[in-house]
């Protein structure tokens, strides 16, 4: 078995990879996008990938390919607690003052940027392709330049960088939504399954469109823990929505939900039925 | 008068707000965040700033400012056709096979994801606060280090650049919308106000809360053409709602919806109604 993660080695998603699969079968990816087409091609038999964080939302990378490209179906979801660290070269720590650049992913750097604004404000910011990405860069250039890294406590340890501040999140109920995919669909028969994710497309735009798919759920008291909606990419105004559907009552009853939506003209591509892991 | 935009000058937003106002009215801003905040505080009268684009869906720090930092009116629409180009310092532009790296605007890198899957798959890319400031660096860098900028034309030219290959975006109608924001609320009886659009928080969460609110748009054959989730950057799972609602009834009519959502416990942050304007 091979499995895929946004990596490198210290990143978020390497820590829900470690915590599930044997490390021998764990490949680290440069993007989400490359580490879902290793999936969907064969190469892999399973990605870990982050699909919400409950500051930023969700991750479009994520949710855009299981919609545009894939085929895949969430076999498992794990919410990890998410805390930031920043870190400098261990020659660099009494400098600390004076940063020249902080690099990290955009999303460690959209979920600090309340502590970024009121600490380090004039300070240019570099994206890189994962939190630990930037832990490495650090420890490869740190000595010379000031640079910092916005990453995981795990990730500095494992650099050797001195963090200089921790849990820098902006919200203290920082938490990621992670999901294992694969090409097998997860048998609707079990009983530890708590979610559903769908994407809902409308064929057609009069008003209420939306209002008539949600009524199927909704009269049937099947309830939504959410919906979101993510541009066609065709043009301005054209969408489809990514629907969770909490699992408290008989699949059958939310596959005649969709029959229903199906007849009415809407378009659903089931992501997944999947049981859920919180990680403390 | 005073309108701040996100710069440099050779932005796309400047180029709306050049479109709109006179050139000496005009100042650069180098976040969103710090645009929209000196129209709160008042340094500013309007400020000029995207709200949407067609393929990579709404601009979060614009959104997400107006529903928790803001108290800020959207008084005019303005959607323009987005094109990228990838430009070099002219001295490189006979290099321009052999790339070290691609700065940009992250939504930048992001609409032209296949296109630089494609062509520049292995250069890493750097993400900076404007397109116009990838032009800026790459006018500046660009002699020594063979780095391209992802920018409009305009800004190409504006910094003295080559542009090595045109329309280098990946859907053909790549539109953004444009939100002119001030204090002040559009008279509601304005003839040419076109769209109004909310916020919406859910109070309580039984199966079906929203299906219910947006019933009182529904039964009044009101359309949305917009519904978005966004996370209130509390914890997993709490949202509010983004709705984009066409006018086409009498406003007074919407106001009733508003007040019957009310009454179920739904709160309605008002971001002003506005007029729209295309530009070619």
């Amino acid at each position: 078995m091979k499995v895929g993660y946004l990596g490198p080695e210290g990143s978020f998603s390497y820590g829900v990879a470690a915590a599930n699969f044997r490390q021998k079968d764990l490949q680290a990816f440069h993007t989400i996008f490359d580490c879902l087409e290793a999936v969907e091609s064969g190469q892999l038999t399973k990605a870990v990938v982050p699909i919400e964080n409950s500051y930023e939302g969700t991750v479009h990378d994520t949710l855009d390919f299981l919609y545009h490209q894939g085929s895949l179906y969430v076999e498992k979801e794990m919410v990890m607690p998410i805390h930031h660290c920043l870190a400098v070269h261990p020659e660099m720590a009494a400098q600390s003052t004076h940063l020249t650049g902080i690099y990290s992913h955009p999303q460690a750097l959209s979920q600090t940027k309340r502590y970024l604004h009121e600490h380090h404000k004039k300070i240019p910011q570099t994206v890189v392709e994962s939190t630990a990405k930037s832990a490495q860069y650090v420890a490869l250039h740190g000595q010379k330049e000031a640079v910092a890294a916005i990453c995981s406590e795990q990730a500095a340890e494992l650099f050797g960088l001195s963090i200089i501040a921790r849990e820098i999140e902006d919200s203290p109920d920082n938490q990621t939504r992670f999901w294992v995919v694969s090409k097998k669909k997860n048998l609707t028969s079990q009983k530890d399954l708590k979610k559903m994710s769908v994407c809902l497309t409308l064929t057609s735009d009069h008003p209420g469109t939306l209002h008539q798919s949600l009524a199927a759920f909704s009269w049937r008291n099947i309830n939504l823990s959410k919906i979101e909606s993510r541009p066609l990419k065709t043009q301005l105004g054209f969408y489809f929505f990514l629907l969770d559907i909490v699992i408290d009552c008989p699949i059958s009853l939310i596959e005649l939900a969709f029959e229903e939506i199906h007849l009415l003209n809407g378009r659903i591509k089931e992501l997944g039925a999947y049981p859920i892991k919180i990680i403390k």
